[in-house]
């Protein structure tokens, strides 16, 4: 537990957890943007959906074990757990596109 | 297509697919055991669950473009899309332990 939501300890992050939470591609873009920008501010977001299913989205990422949420006053500050990931299944962000491009914009950039 | 059953061409391979094939555990041991020993004819794949899950699972698996369903007879033989994985998704099939081995088994090994 870290603060007053529920955080998963590193050794408890599960594999089934993390692909689920990673299979719909605004919580893949979450996690990027966190990879890419630090740390965020949840109300800084800005997707074509309704508040409860950002909610819905950041509750999946953060009980898979790959945010951790900071209250902060009123706010709330996100940030991708990179190095939990990272030490329980290496690779596996830049795999799927998080921390590395798709290979198609590799292309595109190269 | 490929025979009577639907089969994505690699192009078409969705990463949300994959992953949320992947997320479950049996379906990933299917991937591991058609990795580890080839094609396997379904009626070998022994499960402590429903022959309807067990279908339910491989229908996942062959939508998602992960395996390739090939009617022989009464039997089907199912083989995992490695190549069209890899090409698509370069290191995903390591990253979630189909091709290459937990962790905790690697330090069990050495």
């Amino acid at each position: 537990m870290r603060g007053e939501l529920f955080h998963p300890d590193r050794g408890d992050i599960s594999l089934d957890k993390v692909l689920h939470a990673l299979s719909d591609p605004i919580r893949r873009d979450i996690a990027r943007t966190m990879h890419l920008e630090g740390p965020r501010v949840c109300g800084q977001l800005s997707y074509p959906i309704a508040k409860s299913t950002l909610s819905h989205h950041l509750r999946v990422l953060r009980e898979a074990g790959l945010m951790q949420t900071e209250i902060r006053g009123t706010t709330r500050v996100i940030t991708l757990r990179r190095e939990d990931i990272d030490a329980r299944f290496p690779k596996l962000l830049d795999a799927v596109q998080v921390t590395a491009p798709a290979p198609e914009e590799a292309r595109v950039a190269g």
